[in-house]
């Protein structure tokens, strides 16, 4: 591609409203462009690696045996009153009436479309198992889109869904699945962790998300320093502390603490540490039979913080989580919340696996403005129900034995998920099994954020000068920047056949003909994140070379003109060219 | 790819709401399925069409020099009040609401969001000219969408946009895309005319559409017998005949006609060809500076039928077209529409240039259930103004003097325009000129309907056996059917054999392993339309041959084992391979 006929949309100036790098830098490299809040137009420089992410994805799960299948963006209601998600989903899907008045959604996700042809289109076991996937643009009407393309309001999926006699089959094809994320997170050179994930709400049997590193990422993920332990942080195990829990050493004893309501203030208060501190939330209780809701305490070290997921999937805890109010706490401790124990506390317990280990701490009073001291478990107050109920923190011991945990920001660009019959059982979608007995098949299903990637990969590979792109993704592999050619007949030339010759050898090249100044196309090209770079002029012309840079590279080097293909080849991923 | 791992989703009866043929067969194929009124899955089948498809639009738009870009289909409605189309397009605009109350649409097209980008990115005439393309599910909201993927509500459009410093410019981007069009559609396999199209409405200056020619077209369009010259029929201009007008031989009589009210009954009643009388219309005119306006005449040859377009792009004509109703017939005429003649007519008349050409004609008497015989211009009636206002019939001249006319039935895949500046001038899309002059830029817009170019193929490719794909875009080249291959090793190996050979060889292969009678697969195959199969029997392979049939031969035929692949090679367009 020729510089001076493609639209590079560079800008020097940092977008006010842009806050996270990959937003600035698609915006100042002139690969996005705003249309309104959360919608994006793909110029032609971000669409060039948009596409090249979407094959990466297309090839991959093609050779996992997928078939791919393009289904309408727009749905009918009916099928998501059949599923129930009608009423369920919030305001992120955005709805709309045609002209006659019919109610239709923009799909952010398929599971209905994809049912309600499986269960038209498939009638035997024998055709099962069976993987669909498409590549499609989505629409989910976030409520404050930002970070660009990362979270934007359309934006492009690869989502797939397989189909299945029984639980061992899903078992397998969620294995392909995940050895072809391996692949395609590979094959797109980014450092990623698949981690085991919650699966509760949608009532799954397993999930892994896979992240992107980087440390702007929005959600935590927790891998061991010596296996391969590796889980979100709504998912990680926090272990019970090893060792049988201390002995009582101190007698319990009420403090008055005047004013004091967290537990940094009751520490501080007392010159004590956080940790031989418990605190205790109350959050509601599940319905009984005769659907009346109490409430339940869940009790933590005073250090360590609440994990909603772990709390909610807990049988006796409502979900969605829902904290007391301080009028309910009021109501029926008799104090403000930030004053309440366990001991004697009218309502029942769930103790953290560390709050449980704790000997001789300290707890509010369940009266305002007093707390306990040299409490013990048994002793002053009865210890119920023990749970993992807790965020894992650095240093906690994985679960799996080995090692400790280590916590990094991930964000996240895929998602495989075992269904089950969640839809199938919903949408009745079934097929003859062996015996002609008629079977509700089981579902998987799995996404990529295509899009997202694009930004992720941007948040992980960048400089003060731009993006540094994988040569897989790159909008172009090589730059060739010449210098002077308005001019320069012979820097004209030679870039010419530079940029034949290597592409020709099947390389994405740019040259860069503009009519600029040479600081101004070395910034652009740098800017763009262009790996390789090739400079044209007269002066290593007449020394029979042309000066390389490669995009991480701190120094510049001079290539003979003609080992300029081969030392390209040996410096790409694309060796075997 | 192995159709017992694929999802071969033919269907042996007609779907009883498929009208036309490319629907029904789309259907029985397995290519699509309904979702909803005009909303269609593409199943793995088809949607392998559609790509290819796209992959050649693609590519020749890259070799055009157009830079491939991807705009949101969710769009703002500021931008089309700015514009002025949100109040001018009508149902077919799917509007919506987001989660904050805030108006959208579903683009069915994207000028405005182009217009806007290019004002914010293009600055100086040395950007231009650029022309911009995207390949993007669009929505319509057809008030009956039907015809499957033919007139769907969602579906697969090509659209490009090129933007100009002056008309010379968009004039040379104009052939360039007209020459690609070109490309594009022989490249495809289709029988297909460019032909000149109306451009009024839109205001601007040219227009041609891409027809693909089958008998089920919707469209009617014309060319000559003997040039390339080729227009819709709106467009298509009908000659003045030669010669001058013959003399007047007869006296005006006028005759009672009771109850005859049309030109047929008329011709029957007084036992003429209907060649020989004129029908008088009458119209709304133009509104007058007064904001007034009155009734006009188009007067025609009985035998001819007016042209609506181009009698609304004369001036003193009402656009949109509007017939008087017979209430204002009867108020300033003082008769019933069936007896309007030009004759001491109270209107302006416009006469068609072939019913200026007669003598002694017949027509409406102004008086009901009489009409004039014997009629003649000038000395009984006013000639006024001579118009081309008529559709052409087959045999007229053709209006570059060379052959006649013939009339074809043609379905529209493309569309060439030049904008002018509707667009940039409604949204103030200027750049700055040589001398720093601000200036509204040109524009050309440019549509290729991706979806329904399949649907199209159809319609010009089948057999009563099922589809006949060009090789460009059939899902698969080439069927390997083995027979019994469950039972013999001998086929099976063959078979694969085979298979592996011709997809190393860059043929899209399908072999169809399914366990299923001969006479299945081969209906399977036909209906499919694969172009090229091969069997591998026991029988052939103890001959040392496989059978070979393309999908448009009578005979099959027999060919040694180890030339099967020369022998496709020789078959398949794709000889350089």
């Amino acid at each position: 591609m020729r510089a001076s006929r493609y639209l590079i949309a560079t800008q020097k100036e940092t977008p006010a409203d842009a806050e996270i790098i990959s937003h600035q830098l698609m915006l100042r490299a002139g690969m996005i462009r705003k249309l309104a809040a959360g919608l994006y137009t793909w110029l032609p420089m971000g669409l060039r690696t948009l596409r090249k992410v979407e094959r990466i994805v297309r090839e991959e799960m093609d050779k996992s045996g997928a078939q791919e299948v393009l289904m309408p963006a727009v749905q009918p209601a009916e099928l998501w009153q059949e599923s129930g998600r009608w009423t369920q989903y919030g305001g992120e899907l955005l709805r709309m009436n045609d002209r006659h008045g019919r109610e239709f959604c923009f799909g952010p996700t398929h599971e209905e479309v994809i049912t309600d042809l499986i269960r038209n289109e498939v009638k035997s076991y024998k055709e099962l198992p069976a993987n669909f996937y498409q590549i499609q643009t989505k629409f989910r009407d976030e409520r404050r889109p930002r970070f660009g393309v990362m979270r934007a309001r359309e934006f492009i999926m690869k989502d797939a869904y397989s189909f299945h006699l029984d639980a061992e089959s899903l078992n397998e094809t969620y294995q392909v699945m995940h050895r072809t994320y391996c692949s395609i997170f590979d094959r797109l050179g980014l450092d990623y962790r698949p981690v085991q994930a919650d699966s509760g709400a949608i009532g799954g049997s397993a999930s892994h998300e896979f992240h992107v590193l980087a440390s702007s990422g929005e959600d935590d993920i927790v891998f061991s320093t010596e296996s391969d332990y590796a889980a979100n942080i709504e998912k990680a195990e926090a272990v019970a502390p090893a060792g049988e829990r201390p002995s009582p050493a101190e007698q319990m004893k009420e403090v008055a603490t005047p004013g004091q309501r967290t537990i940094d203030a009751i520490a501080a208060f007392l010159d004590i540490d956080a940790t031989r501190t418990v605190k205790t939330l109350l959050v509601k209780a599940e319905e009984d039979e005769n659907g009346k809701s109490g409430l339940v305490a869940l009790i933590l070290r005073g250090d360590h913080t609440l994990n909603e997921i772990k709390a909610e999937n807990l049988p006796g805890v409502a979900e969605p989580l829902t904290m007391a109010t301080d009028e309910e706490i009021k109501r029926v401790i008799g104090c403000e919340p930030g004053s309440i124990g366990p001991v004697n506390l009218p309502v029942p317990c769930i103790v953290d696996r560390s709050a449980a280990h704790l000997a001789d701490f300290v707890c509010g009073a369940n009266r305002d403005d007093y707390h306990l001291t040299g409490v013990n478990w048994d002793r002053d107050a009865a210890l119920g129900r023990v749970e993992d109920l807790r965020n894992v923190v650095e240093g906690d011991p994985s679960p799996d034995g080995k090692g400790t945990l280590e916590i990094r920001r991930g964000i996240e660009v895929g998602h495989i998920f075992k269904l089950g019959n969640k839809y199938s059982k919903a949408m009745n979608a079934t097929v003859l099994d062996e015996n002609g007995k008629s079977v509700v098949m089981e579902m998987g299903c799995y996404g990529v954020g295509v899009s997202r990637i694009v930004a992720a990969s941007i948040e992980q590979n960048h400089d003060d000068k731009g993006i540094i792109w994988p040569d897989a993704i790159a909008p172009f592999e090589v730059a060739i920047v010449t210098l002077n050619a308005h001019k320069s007949p012979t820097v004209a030339e030679a870039g010419e056949k530079l940029y034949e010759q290597l592409r020709q050898a099947g390389f994405d090249v740019l040259i860069d003909d503009r009519n600029e100044r040479p600081g101004v196309k070395f910034a652009d090209m740098e800017l763009i994140g262009i790996p390789h770079r090739f400079v044209v002029s007269d002066r290593g012309l007449a020394a029979g070379t042309l000066e390389y840079k490669g995009r991480r590279d701190e120094d510049k080097q001079d290539i003979p003109v003609a080992e300029a293909l081969p030392f390209l080849i040996n410096a790409s991923p694309r060796k075997g060219l």
